[in-house]
């Protein structure tokens, strides 16, 4: 083992250097304009994961390709563990790119950190991952369990081709449990095991009003307004204490026991340095739960866009045509994407106001997810933590959602450990994302660890 | 009169090509980039009066510059009236470009009408009044009084130079009343005397939340989302019947009289044609007024547009960090566009939901404008259009603003004469705008008629 940590202290700076290469992919899934880069960017992939000495291959799909790479298998007699690792090569949209101090694609470091898109999500995380396994290969170090590495390229658009891929390779991909560093840890020195995700359910929804635009001097007042339309429509959706009023929405959702509120509660937390870091003139949330209750562990629903009419410089008199807004609902555990779908879709139509037509369409869908922190195997991952970044870790619940851990679950039989390695202030979606360069040396020395403590 | 009128007829052919060259000018005076292209329209519109016989000039002003033409000045003893003659070179943006069915500004004649943005809205109206009085001048008639066209840049924009242009000339330009053709008349074969406006008052509502847009899973549900708050927000500016709920909005409103509402209700009018026509599945305005009262005699409250978070292809997951709604409410006698802003950024600075900070931008504003349709001018105008038109005309309301006319009264002592030359179907401020050529002659025939009238 301390062949495999010296390795790693070693080779530092060669790490950083690769994952700059990785960052500089432009692989955004959700813009069809860079499906080249992002298919170069796996193919990058494969290479070195080939060079790390990795059997790799790079698979197919209808949308972008899977990587898949193997650690080589002994012919034992004895059964040896195997144990997944999921990562996802593809990032969000870099957009908008004026608020970038240094371009999103072009990794800088200052300080300790790392700045590009996918940095922290997910590129640095899975790349430690690779690391912490290539210290193994190239030390010559014996592996006491088998490993296949499964990289995708559509995470952030729903992770379209996974759930196939995953029927379709499920005998050479069973095995005991997911290893997915994809969520985050309170601070730098503060690892943490995350043992329940949100889940997530998408729409968008377009109000039909006139058949073009119209001046609002000559007709307006004589017509619905599709833009005022859509805010009223939204503007029922939540009561004053910040409730949602879709009947059923709350149904299926277990509450939080005293055990984990208590376990939050012990996270680090101070109102005023959360509202600062986040930047808003105050907190805002359901009522009667703290922030991180409410961030981890309560069902939202949130719009991420809205457009109707004329988004230009100076004025447009019209009455638009159409409004339309993104929205996404977090999940928690028990509700159901499809329940929550239908319920929502009912609400929207029901209280559509007159004079629009309303169309609504569903996106993707995830469950969440929730697993025991006293498995043996989360025991495991919880000493690997411990010893990797000297400091007992904590039990976290997350708001982000990661689609695929469901189907884990439900195509291989396996659980997942949850073992994130993003800072909050990893500015994971937004403008200036980074990766802390402590923590990516601090998670591939986990990565090693945790191979022996699982085994 | 006789040649005045025969020179028209025969003349046709040349002025439709005359239209499609003034037309081809990108005179769209929102959009900065088409600076260069909006100047060259004015020179070449300063061109087209000096062939015409006018003495024409171009005034600069710190925005698009002015088209001043006069008739030759007879040194007569006797005081002769002068009129002016108002109209505007600028047009608005031509986006969606997708939705036209040929180009908009490549002029083109479908039947006998000529598409293109602006042939209607207002360079066809402006050039019909140039070409009767190319018709007098052209066949050596004498003009029985004084003109002089003032057509401007900067109306689609809120007239920003014109009010100074105004008072700079004022001694040049007193005149005994206004002529504009910049409204509209219900039908082909129906002409119109507008004798009331609505007024106008622009507004940008920005909600800032966090510092930058943040990804919705790990941190939403714990802040204000700013799309959801502006959704609020404006859902609180109608009540269920479509009356608008700011603090003392409806306090200078002057009630439509008995005869004004019989007026209206002559117009030609069928329910079914009118949703049809907009292209809207069931008409909706405020309760217990008429779709004409609707858009031409109550004040309105209408977004022209919304901007927030992702507008992308696909999802992406995030709380933007603000979001945005133009505004612009129209106003009718005798409310007052410096009472209104005050009162709709009170309703909006109170009623903003927490978390969020406002900022509101005020932009231009118009006063709502009415004349005596029993003036002797209204009356002449009202000969003329008979005359022109073969057809008894009617009297309007209408629901556009055209600010500049209040300028007129305040600063020349002048009344206005709206004489509109738009069909409701010309698609003013719409894709697909077009002018019909019948009306266009119609307009012509008019304008020459009407100076002898006045006079």
């Amino acid at each position: 083992m301390e062949s495999v940590l010296n390795y790693l202290e070693r080779n530092q700076s060669r790490f950083v250097d690769e994952l700059c290469h990785y960052v500089r992919f432009r692989s955004v899934s959700a813009q069809p304009q860079h499906a080249g880069d992002t298919r170069a960017c796996a193919e990058w992939l494969v290479n070195h994961c080939r060079d790390i000495g990795l059997e790799a291959r790079l698979c197919p799909t209808d949308g972008n390709p899977i990587v898949v790479a193997k650690t080589p298998r002994k012919k034992t007699v004895a059964r040896r563990r195997h144990f997944m690792v999921y990562g996802h090569y593809d990032v969000q949209p870099p957009e908008p790119f004026e608020l970038w101090t240094t371009p999103p694609f072009q990794p800088t470091i200052r300080g300790r950190s790392l700045f590009g898109r996918g940095a922290s999500d997910n590129k640095g995380q899975n790349l430690a991952h690779l690391k912490a396994v290539e210290a193994y290969l190239k030390t010559g170090t014996e592996l006491p369990c088998d490993l296949t590495f499964v990289i995708e390229g559509e995470e952030e658009v729903g992770s379209k081709s996974l759930a196939g891929f995953l029927q379709e390779h499920r005998d050479e991909l069973r095995c005991d449990a997911v290893v997915v560093s994809d969520t985050g840890m309170p601070a730098k020195n503060l690892p943490a095991l995350t043992y329940a995700l949100r889940g997530i359910a998408a729409f968008e929804i377009t109000l039909h009003g006139p058949s073009r635009d119209l001046h609002s001097g000559i007709f307006g007042g004589s017509l619905q307004n599709p833009a005022m339309a859509l805010s009223r429509l939204l503007a029922t959706i939540h009561d004053d204490k910040g409730r949602i009023r879709i009947p059923g929405f709350y149904k299926d959702v277990v509450a939080l026991t005293k055990f984990e509120r208590k376990q939050l509660a012990r996270l680090p937390f101070n109102r005023n340095k959360y509202r600062k870091f986040l930047g808003v003139p105050e907190l805002f949330g359901e009522h009667g739960f703290t922030p991180d209750e409410q961030r981890s562990a309560r069902p939202t629903f949130e719009i991420n866009g809205l457009t109707s009419g004329y988004q230009g410089e100076g004025s447009k008199t019209i009455v638009p045509a159409w409004a339309k807004a993104k929205i996404t609902v977090r999940l928690v555990p028990d509700q159901e994407p499809a329940h929550i779908i239908k319920s929502v879709r009912a609400f929207f139509e029901k209280n559509c106001p007159p004079g629009v037509r309303i169309e609504v369409k569903a996106g993707h869908g995830a469950e969440p997810y929730m697993v025991s922190p006293q498995s043996a195997d989360a025991q495991a991952a919880l000493r690997a933590l411990k010893n990797a970044f000297r400091r007992e870790p904590v039990l976290l619940r997350e708001g982000g959602s990661i689609p695929i851990v469901n189907q884990f679950k439900k195509v291989l039989g396996a659980d997942t450990l949850l073992l994130g390695l993003a800072l909050p202030d990893d500015n994971a979606h937004s403008p200036n994302e980074k990766f802390d360069l402590d923590v990516f040396e601090g998670g591939q020395r986990m990565g090693a660890m945790l191979w022996r403590e699982l085994a």
